[in-house]
């Protein structure tokens, strides 16, 4: 097996340590890298200062150490000049580079004796790096090699990095270090909890080894995906067999678990399947309050198959839009299985869908009692084989309440959609 | 002045490092951490590796080490063993917290004798270490102290870390470290982008420095947030007044942008605005398909004025729900100040409430035209005195259109309630 080629990514910049930027870089980076089989094993976010950066760049593994931020004009932007000093260089003013410079700011309307010296500066580079061309702003792309090491410096701002990354950078390292393949394949389970989930599949989960197969738990609200990684090593073909092997067992095994793979969402897989089946959909919801709505809405095109729905907060809306009778919300109150059930028909019918999804539930933080605690939810689902409900308890915050009611709503909706072919 | 005090954060886990989760924690505890008078000056960010987190914790400087992530039950989370490791210490079962994971897991339904001992495994914590409780799952934190620095290990789970770090952690490192007292106030704007805004105030905030105020923009879809942020040192009620100075001169300067302070949303100040008033609102969403109606039901306690909506995706919905024309809409399209404003209208006379806000646009990514291109949108909002409406457009993808919009929406009805007193 080849050797693994790891990475250390550097993001440089006070913003990203006091939460006014959130550091989206690091992680594209860390996905970019991972495709072409290298490992990003670290990731330091340090600020604007040449002693932190210079420990930075002297305490740094791995065969390559991409950095990025600091490359600006102003003044707090220090990363070139520390650069300078790590290596040993000094900074010479690049014709080329200042050409372009000059022409990117006649092209936004400057007039060339206009142009400021601090934007011009911007040429002046390290003599002995190579120059990463930037296709979409003034700051260059530095790379550097220093004793076996690979150091990439790149500008902060998020797509002038990933076009360099995408046009120069991740071919370079490929060329470079030639890294071992790595087949990934990421399986979507809602359902059931972390914990109960790996029980389920444990005895399946030690039969991965003899496979060199590796598998992550990605929990979130609702939602947990298997990851399964191996390398390919000489043998690409083989690492996806061993890889497709593995999963066609997963699906075997817990198959009302699955809902896709990859980046697939819920609201997508549904959009898909009443696409494929020419059918439609409305919703009724109290406890969710359009957060179902939105999330189908999110996908584009989902005007094809959603009709509307109506956010039924308030008893009378319950009433009069969904037809519900006053004696049964007495009876019963608004969370129970008369009354979700007759959300969904009232709806379905209504809105002339083919199916539609009702909600009723206590979010919380109050109007819980001992019999119905926040957290109790009734999802119904009618259809044109009539109306199924279940009745779910989801403790936390409102907020996890709305999100884990929404996707369990979802997810009830694919099963029916999947059972009635 | 005091010593600085500074911290160091590490995020623990492989998925933070491929980009399949993005590292928000790391940004909120800065920020956080900045709120109390700490300095986050680095974040490391490595993998669910026994190694990388031992090197991690021996070279950690700061005073302050807060550690997040591998606190789950499965097999690849490792925190707990290697901190043991670290420190020197041994697991041992702590009762109370047992105790409290079986009860979440029974209030969740499960019988006690079906409890995993997995699940039961998250009660081992080292002896010797301070357990901090964790409200919202079943993973504690742990506080260590080790020659003169403090380490916080949290779960990774962001509203586990977040309510740790509010209810325990923050409080005791104030006390243990004492940090000099920043005075921070945090003033919400929308309605006017950041350069934009930044050129509008611009001489209020060139007069900031003679005061010893720092300002921050914080820039999200929709809404710029400034804060005012100075030392305290001797002198706190100074300081409250030197900031409080600053942010009267601001309001006077843009009291329309202003809607509100701190952690508010919009949804909370309109929420309070029709509390006061003893008012109620009803929603007419298309293009934002439900989206503003969830975020007003993110509030707790909506349900008082809160009536319900109609998601209106259909053509069929807006004249059947909301009695819409059907030549109006063939005449003016469905993005139209005719349509919008009728949707309003209807939805409150359906509804039969006070006010109502109403959306119709084109979210994209496909759907626009020469004349309608993506991002066109319109709203209105119906009260007492009458139905206003207009036209928007906001560019970016399709959540931004549908972010922005809802933004827009929730102000143009913030702005009509506080016209009617």
């Amino acid at each position: 097996m080849a050797r693994e080629i790891t990475a250390e990514i550097i993001s440089i910049g006070d913003e990203l340590l006091i939460g006014q930027t959130i550091n989206t870089n690091a992680g594209w980076m860390g996905e970019q890298l991972a495709l072409v089989g290298i490992r990003a094993k670290r990731v330091l976010t340090i600020s604007d200062d040449k002693r932190e950066i210079l420990q930075a760049l002297t305490a740094a593994t791995g065969d390559v150490v991409l950095i990025t931020g600091g490359l600006g004009p102003t003044k707090d932007d220090i990363t070139k000049h520390t650069l300078c000093e790590f290596f040993g260089m000094k900074l010479v003013r690049n014709k080329e580079v200042e050409a372009r410079v000059v022409d990117i700011f006649v092209r936004m309307g400057r007039a060339p004796e206009d142009i400021l010296e601090v934007n011009k500066a911007q040429a002046d580079l390290p003599e002995g790096a190579t120059v990463i061309p930037n296709e979409r702003g003034t700051a260059s792309g530095m790379w550097f090699e220093k004793e076996g090491r690979v150091y990439v410096s790149m500008p902060g701002v998020p797509y002038e990095m990933k076009a360099m990354m995408t046009a120069t950078v991740l071919p370079a390292l490929k060329d470079r270090f030639a890294p071992p393949t790595i087949v990934h394949r990421t399986i979507l389970t809602t359902g059931l909890g972390e914990s109960m989930l790996a029980k389920r599949i444990e005895a399946w989960e030690d039969s991965l080894e003899t496979e060199r197969i590796k598998l992550a738990y990605l929990p979130s609200p609702g939602i947990v995906k298997l990851r399964l990684s191996t390398y390919a090593d000489s043998d690409a073909v083989g690492a996806h067999e061993r890889v497709a092997r593995k999963a066609t067992e997963l699906y075997t095994l817990i198959p009302e678990l699955i809902f896709g793979e990859g980046e697939e969402r819920l609201q997508n897989v549904i959009g898909r399947l009443l696409k494929d089946r020419h059918q439609t959909l409305s919703l009724a919801e109290s406890c969710t309050g359009g957060f179902v709505s939105h999330l189908i809405t999110t996908v584009p095109g989902s005007s094809a198959y959603y009709t509307g729905g109506v956010v039924s907060y308030a008893n009378a809306v319950k009433m009069e839009e969904l037809g519900i009778p006053s004696d049964m919300l007495e009876l019963n109150g608004a969370v129970s299985q008369p009354v979700v059930e007759k959300m969904a028909t009232g709806v379905r019918t209504a809105l002339r869908t083919d199916w539609s999804v009702a909600l009723s539930g206590i979010a919380g933080p109050d109007g819980g009692t001992p019999d119905k605690p926040v957290g109790t939810v009734w999802i119904a689902v009618a259809g044109p084989n009539g109306v199924q409900s279940k009745l779910v308890n989801f403790p936390g915050t409102r907020e996890l309440v709305i999100e884990r009611s929404a996707l369990a709503g979802l997810n009830m909706l694919r099963k029916r959609l999947l059972e009635n072919g």
